[in-house]
């Protein structure tokens, strides 16, 4: 290897995303090279500002504090390249010396990387660009699943349990309870919560997903049927469902600059409508952030795999490979193993992975076995935190600006 | 001490409400007496009802399964009683020879617990009736803090810690975070996630309570203020917030069977409003009843003294006392340390006790140190949790109906 590297995180953080930089840093030490890791302060933005850290300068407490951390420790954004902006990178990379590119998000930010390695490689300028992924989406195609999925997934599916028992507690109160979760367009994460039950009487008893086209009168029909039965229903909604037509059920008016549309709200408004056609009361839990930071739920596999697959980013672009996100493959057999493969960027940029059709039941309102054999592995072990009067010792953005120094200025 | 006794849990459920009623079976056990302990399914409307369950013959396995299993195991009911149903109690009391009662709950609880002592006392019919303390809201008064309250400030100080890092991880896409609490009418709740910060550039940088009438001028002067300053913020806001004239400022139309409004639905009123005079995109987290629910997150102080107050109960029951709820007394001195002392049924019926409001800064819009110096003894220790596939091991309310036989029926 030669030149220097340079790390970036990018879109909504997760539980282990830390997890990735650090593997990052590791990897890089282990290649047999002088060049210095950069990493980018508040993504892309931060290399167009020119705002760098030297990664290379962190100590071990730093570098610990990224196995059970939340949040994105190197500052993220959402911000949409513009044409003008691939050519001010690749300058800015040809200044520095930056010869290792390496891209820690999700769909959107695959196709950044991707529009990179192909200027790179128009202006014959040596660069090897890797993508790693991360989303509690779960939704990036040609892995089996995305680093941070794990750790979210493990947040709801504890949390639907516990207030599910607390909703059985009130049995005789009868009543509603609709939990909106993330996972944009696709299930992902609102299938999740079926770890939960184990009794029929468990909820959630109703789970939604955008891969199934929602019908309000079979909706109200559902809730009523489950309500007859038990005398409480509890609901779990994908925050991007859709109607039969592909529109969002309750989506804002403003946008983020990549035009997706902002969800959230869509609890709410099946609350309005439940209480209205039918009378029950309902009450929403609305995590919203919370499951993405929950560290404190984060699961051990989650991490080690976030971990690894930012390791084999270094390895990869090490070996001379390039234009390519590193995937998560899964191995056969009785025991869960998965091992680091690649997708080229281009298969991978602006794409979504749905979960596959047969995996929801005929109804469209559950999730059969197949799902929970695919996601029991990927929420176990725990990750511990260290902790400090009771809360967590987490490291802070703070601390880690302050270590490092701007590059080129003295330290 | 002679005949039998009764326990049951009311409103609510907590993290840790189940401690009370094992510390009520340990300390029945305790005493010489022949007598059986029954648990009403369902709160107050499983007496109406004669569904009792023989707490005597419950295994140690489902005893044990109390420390950590959230949600209400007898289970829990809003309901308030009529004239007719205090005659109706306490014919059963008489025809089944209950002696001691035992009422898990909050205010509206101890009003309940009162007049049954009141007529019990009417009536010359021997019965002691011991309140034992319960609520996440922390608002009754005569007791340093309540049991159920550390749990659920413990998740909301972590949560918010977890949250403000992934809002300042993404600073520079500027954005506002609200994040609304339980509490009904008194700030302990919100005030708890004070111990989220660490330094002045960590949330929650602005808190709202209902011991401080809310300006809508003020608070989005705030709220701009910090924008300014930080280009983001992180708000904490009481369900129960209300205007100059006491009004809530969001609540819905209905009521619960006490007569109070169901709060709710104030995060997004808020939310409407700053977005649309700010511009700035605003985020929702509305833990709803995850808050109350999350055993994964119980304080180990809160969990050993909501056993205590449940064995005291049967101890002062078994020494004479009747008419009292079991309080929590906090001795002086370096290491904390509370003691069990009681309080008179009617000085703690329908009474909330507020924040003192020397403990919020003089903007209203912030905690004090001496509101986290009363906080942070309360949120100490992890609750273990046995788990099964990286999730927790709760025992089912369905065991225990199975496993419980009704009175009367034979085994």
């Amino acid at each position: 290897m030669r030149g220097n590297g340079l790390v970036a995180q990018s879109g909504g953080p997760t539980a282990v995303i830390n997890n990735s930089v650090r593997g990052v840093i590791q990897g890089w030490l282990q290649q047999k090279n002088t060049g210095c890791l950069y990493g980018a302060m508040y993504g892309i933005k931060g290399i167009l500002e020119d705002r760098l850290v030297d990664l290379n300068a962190q100590g071990k407490t730093f570098i610990n504090g990224l196995r059970y951390t939340p949040g994105a420790v190197l500052g993220s954004c959402r911000y949409k390249l513009q044409e003008g902006d691939y050519w001010k990178l690749l300058r800015f990379f040809q200044k520095k010396d930056i010869r290792y590119f390496f891209y820690i998000g999700g769909n959107d930010s695959m196709d950044t990387a991707n529009k990179v390695y192909r200027l790179a490689l128009q202006e014959r300028y040596e660069l090897y660009v890797i993508g790693i992924p991360k989303t509690v989406d779960n939704d990036l195609p040609f892995t089996d699943h995305c680093p941070g999925y794990g750790s979210a997934a493990k947040f709801l599916a504890i949390t639907a349990m516990e207030t599910s028992i607390d909703l059985r507690s009130l049995l005789m109160s009868k009543g509603v309870t609709i939990m909106e979760v993330m996972g944009r367009n696709t299930g992902w994460l609102a299938a999740s919560t079926m770890l939960a039950r184990r009794s029929d009487d468990d909820g959630p008893h109703l789970i939604y997903l955008p891969e199934v086209p929602f019908i309000r009168e079979k909706f109200l029909a559902d809730v009523e049927d489950v309500y007859r039965d038990l005398g409480h229903v509890y609901i779990v909604v994908s925050e991007g469902l859709v109607d039969q037509e592909g529109r969002y059920i309750f989506a804002e008016k403003s946008r983020d600059p990549f035009g997706h549309c902002l969800l959230g709200g869509l609890a709410e408004t099946l609350k309005t409508m439940l209480e209205k056609e039918t009378g029950i009361k309902v009450r929403c839990n609305i995590p919203g952030t919370i499951q993405r930071a929950a560290a404190h739920c984060a699961s051990a596999v989650d991490a080690r795999e976030a971990h690894m697959v930012g390791v084999e980013a270094v390895r990869t672009a090490a070996a001379g490979a390039s234009g390519i996100m590193i995937a998560l493959v899964r191995k056969q057999g009785e025991t869960y193993c998965c091992v680091p493969g690649s997708i080229a960027l281009d298969r991978v940029a602006n794409r979504e992975k749905k979960m596959p059709r047969q995996w929801i039941n005929r109804a469209g309102n559950g999730i059969g076995e197949e799902f929970l054999q695919y996601v029991r592995p990927l929420i176990k072990g725990d990750v511990p935190i260290p902790t400090c009067n009771g809360l967590p010792a987490f490291i802070g953005l703070e601390n880690f600006q302050r270590r490092s120094h701007p590059v080129g200025e003295p330290r």
